[in-house]
């Protein structure tokens, strides 16, 4: 049998290498002079080009590669290729645009306009023709890779370019004389119509597709996995006709406490929910190590965990899938990103080597899977990609936070701390990055804290103690009013006042600094040191009244000093690890610091500093990123470049072990101290005031002041 | 972080591009004088060059192409690479072989042979070191592309290139300081030592590749799924040290009627069992469109089917699995071939179109599928192949036929018909290759024959009838001794005669043509007609009693003139689906006949031909292939490049559709008649004499014998 007739042309167009495969475009043949056709100019690309009279202008932009949508393939059907042709003199680009440049509208556009209407001066890009030269508008809702706009300002706004796209084909019917199975003429369309190669299905697309195609009379959208670089494209769903709905992705971060996630419309990359439930791993303990600990004392004790995060993740895609009141069958593709501990109990491996030197993981790649690999609840072949470990301490999560923050791109030295109950800690520029991990415990979250308590309303957030009263005013989560203004009382009347969260823990510990109610080496003075009444005495040390709630039946609630030694420990993990990579690149200041993680989001910059947790900076130049490793799950899902890029970069990131590294001690010890016995803070306390003061009664040796600057040691 | 240190030498020696890429192999630089190296020459290959004295003869072999077999690496462990040293002249090669030609035997080498013992002259290739001039052989079983001889003369043997392979590696072990995970340096050392690059793993080698590598003391033997090309290979399974057992595969042949398996060692290609079962779909039809109708008629019907035939495949695993010995989840690829009703309901797919014109598949090319996705009991994530069907009525059993007797290869023009069910019929040479399916109904099986009965003891299966007296003379399923013999009757005691079976009814009635009891249009002649008492009337028309059994309790056994019409039926399908063939290719003889089915293992060339079941042609170029379609599934399963041929094959075979050819009736009419009112068989009749003799007293027209010879009428 000869092959099919088939033409093909392939020229060099305006420097662009442009293929066109179909045999309607071969009018188009560049053969001819082509000085009195028409020149086109599309906005905002500024690409530019003369074609025939008659071009439809979604010809034209495919030709010169002007980024335009379309998903019927220019049948007038999806209005994905909208444009806005501009008209009048345009001396930059040296065209007048007449107004009749564009064809009259036909009959499929004005239909089109007719029953679904169009914004006021749009065109349909597949119906509208090139008559003279004009300049056309590309909105950014027909650009296929359009960006989505993130809230924060200095971050870069995530391309659209997702895994899984739809096509709309229109497929040849069967003919016993060529007797080529259905799906190879779905995917000779495809290959056509779309110039999508090598398409196979995934095997339940062959149970469905006989008869969609015959109820869509040989007209079907196809979901189209495209696969990294279009290498392995597969069909996962397919509908009769045109298919008008979106198709949706999930960004979940999967932390030690909660797991996260965002739904997004993996067509226009909004996000329609996002919502979060605690890890039901919790049961088998607290911290990573007590849950590495859980699978080694108890036979299976790994799959039990391995369960119940599955089944606690099967929960949550049920409860957003409501929120966002969309068929979770077709969520399609997730990406999730996690510590290794937590990688390895999803995966379904033992984490018994995480919990012991040399830390080795079981993969450290990204990994291509489907969820059904995972028992996931969702589209039954959707795609899962886990991003890539950075080591066994430093997982997907800081692999996530990386992608977001982008260490690698900035042009200044930048710390990037993912605080939680393990702070990631990443250190770097367009150089070289470095990354660590540091074990910080839960203190930050308002664990080990006396007083402490998750974030929620009653939670005291905010603190301030007048360095002369020595007298405190906060604020509580659920009110905007400070403590000492008109009306707390009844701003709070229904929550009450329940204790500390973590954001709040840090600043009245700073505040306390501050007002020299604590020393350098963590010490509260007595009521006679500090000459506030506040200071009671609690067994052998002191504590601070920071609320007495007690005559209502309230709480009293104070900061004792088990409470400063934990945040003392928690903040010392943090700055020795950030210390080790500062080290490690050889500088002794950093010139930005991004506070990563839920918590980040709230802990105040200048009380941070004030307790040393993060090396002395400008505070202008410490930034919260929020849920950066949220946000990371998030690019990774809407665009899949972004895949590659951090499979790359996590290749060249520098780790560093903490536990073997011989000076972590040291900086260890000396960031004990509040804000450090042996790091200078100049640029802080070209600020504020930290009191040279000393409560230790005990000897001699911290007499003069363990606050007191000293010069780095180093 | 500098990339590790790699030394990487690439050459061109003796013509063969050779990269060589591990260290300890750098020290043969070819950066010297090479001519005072000692020449090596292997047999059978006749690949030769110098290599500097203390080379292994793996090492030489791998430099040279020479395809010698290593499982672990040339550790001296797995023995694959076992040579034999030639000692003496060879004016062939040139060459004198010295006694000290190889090195001594050193400790690994002598330690193997004390264990395990090594045969006379033989060598271990990766510790017997080059010293002098030598001839070294390399025995069969030490070849990796080694050949699995085949039965049958005619038929090329199968060159082993599996999809699994087995490999041991020594994996570096974790550095807390380059915290790569453990997969990657396996998959690091897979390629260093194996020159296997980019290899992935299945998800549940995650769960226990840790344990296993610590077991094994970072040396363990994995089994690799190299994919086509090993463009994705994957590691499927992963033994501790070094593993010495082997791995399985399954060759499926998927009959509507039976389900047929051939159980094959991976490593030497080896048949180790051969089993079947019913095919368990035969509760809803016996015949493919009863079984398409029953999907249609019943809901969710095709789904019962599906069930059913999986359910019937898991028991044939584990049958067969018991009868070789083996552990079932062992078995790690499996391929399939089967028609394309039963290709469907495997898969799970309504098999609704191929009830209907324009008979359009769901799909037409190959599957690489999981084990799983068909709910098939084997390793966890064993792969299947299925290969891929020629049109909607010509399967993947047919292609597999296709690979097993490669028309596509034959000088001469071949007709292949594999008789079933359903007839495939395969006709063309290395110029062009034509297919067509032509229903023939289960007459052939010994359905609807009066007397007709399945192939097993007790069946009447070879016939012969005197044509003076018109006694027969037969043979029993069973018995060797004729009917006629000395002892028939003892030798048949256990068994009696029960029945005709398929290819006895063919026989029979081949005789009764020749013997003058049987006229050209099917009639069977009355005693009067004939002479013959065996001729007795039954209704309107007569039979030929074959065998009385009724004096005993036995059956009596006729040939009657329905089950002549059930015969003729089926055979002029198959002859006109061949004759169909014949004109689209111009011809009107072919030069050879393969008959291809388990029937056709039983048919008589003589008899088929006086039936007019195949074209007229020397009898002894009528030749049996038996289970081709079962033959080319186990060429599939042993060698991945004969899936790409036969990939490659089936999309230039030209198919034909019976069912809208205009001349397939006149086709059909004409070869009613036994053998045929329109075509000759001048090479048969120069062989035997076909009487001319007419039982029909209905009318003139037939009276001079539609048996006669006519000229073809085109």
């Amino acid at each position: 049998m000869p092959p099919m007739e088939q033409k093909t042309a392939v020229f060099d167009f305006l420097g662009l290498k442009t293929a066109i495969c179909s045999a309607s475009t071969a009018q188009y043949s560049r053969a001819r002079d082509m000085s009195n056709d028409p020149l086109v100019v599309f906005t905002p690309s500024g690409k530019r080009g003369r074609f025939p009279v008659g071009t439809p202008v979604l010809t034209a932009a495919r030709q010169l590669g002007v980024d335009l949508d379309s998903v019927c393939g220019g049948r007038g059907i999806c209005s994905k290729c909208q444009i806005t042709p501009s008209y009048g003199e345009f001396s930059k680009h040296g065209v007048t645009v007449a107004d009749d440049a564009l064809s009259e509208w036909n009959k499929v556009e004005q239909r089109y306009k007719d029953k679904r209407g169009l914004i006021d001066g749009r065109r349909l890009g597949c119906q509208a023709k090139i008559e003279k030269d004009v300049v056309i508008d590309v909105p950014p809702e027909s650009q296929v890779h359009k960006q989505v706009v993130r809230k924060r300002a200095e971050a870069r706004d995530i391309v659209m370019n997702p895994s899984i796209r739809l096509f709309y084909v229109e497929v040849e019917e069967p003919d016993m004389h060529k007797p080529s199975g259905d799906l190879e003429r779905l995917c000779e369309a495809l290959k056509k119509q779309w110039d999508v190669k090598g398409v196979k299905a995934d095997l339940h697309i062959l149970r469905q597709m006989q008869p969609a195609l015959r109820k869509g009379a040989w007209k079907v959208t196809v979901a189209v996995h495209l696969g990294v670089d279009r290498q392995s494209p597969r069909i996962m769903h397919i509908w009769p006709g045109y298919y008008e709905g979106s198709i949706y992705g999930l960004a979940v971060d999967l932390g030690s406490t909660t797991i996260a996630a965002h739904l997004c419309d993996l067509k226009s990359g909004e996000v329609l929910a996002s919502s979060g439930i605690m890890n039901p791993q919790i049961r088998f303990g607290e911290d990573l190590m007590s849950r590495v600990s859980y699978a080694m004392m108890n036979k299976g004790g790994d799959q039990e965990m391995t369960r119940a995060v599955r089944d606690g993740m099967n929960a949550l895609f049920v409860q957003i899938s409501k929120e966002a009141q969309i068929d979770q069958a077709l969520i399609m593709d997730a990406v999730f990103v996690c510590n290794p501990v937590m990688h390895h109990l999803f995966l379904g491996i033992d984490p018994f080597e995480l919990g012991q030197a040399p830390f080795a993981l079981a993969t450290s790649d990204a990994l291509a899977l489907e969820a059904r690999d995972l028992d996931l609840n969702l589209h039954p072949t959707a795609r899962v990609y886990l991003l890539p470990c950075i080591a066994g301490h430093v997982g997907a999560d800081a692999a996530a936070v990386a992608l977001s923050e982008a260490p690698d791109k900035s042009e200044d030295l930048v710390l990037v701390v993912d605080v939680g109950t393990n702070a990631e800690i990443l250190l770097g520029n367009n150089d070289k990055v470095l990354a660590c991990s540091s074990p910080t415990g839960p203190a930050f979250e308002g664990a080990q804290i006396s007083s402490g308590q998750r974030a929620a309303p009653g939670a005291i957030e905010r603190v301030e103690i007048n360095p002369i009263t020595k007298e405190p005013r906060f604020r509580v989560i659920g009110s905007e009013i400070w403590s000492d203004e008109d009306g707390f009382e009844q701003s709070i009347a229904t929550t009450g006042i329940t204790g500390i969260c973590g954001s709040g823990i840090i600043e009245v510990i700073a505040e306390m600094r501050l007002a020299g109610l604590l020393d350098a080496s963590g010490l509260i003075g007595s009521a006679e040191q500090t000459g506030s009444v506040r200071c009671v005495p609690e067994g052998r040390t002191n504590a601070y009244l920071l609320w007495d709630g007690s005559a209502e039946g309230g709480p009293r609630i104070t900061v004792t000093n088990p409470d400063i030694r934990a945040i003392q420990m928690a903040k010392a993990a943090l700055y020795s690890g950030a210390r080790l990579l500062m080290d490690k690149i050889g500088v002794d200041t950093v010139d930005r610091v991004v506070l990563a993680g839920a918590f980040g989001a709230h802990i105040s910059a200048k009380h941070a500093m004030v307790l040393g947790m993060i090396p002395d900076c400008q505070l202008d130049k410490v930034t919260s990123a929020g849920n950066a490793a949220g946000t990371g799950a998030r690019i990774a899902l809407l665009n899949t470049n972004a895949r590659r890029e951090i499979e790359d970069t996590v290749r060249q990131i520098e780790k560093i072990e903490t536990a073997v590294e011989p000076r972590f001690q040291e900086h260890f010890v000396n960031a004990s101290a509040i804000p450090n016995s042996a790091d200078p803070f100049p640029i802080l306390e070209s600020v504020v005031t930290l009191p040279s003061v000393s409560f230790n009664t005990a000897g001699s040796e911290g007499g003069r002041g363990a606050g007191r600057r000293r010069r780095r040691a180093t």
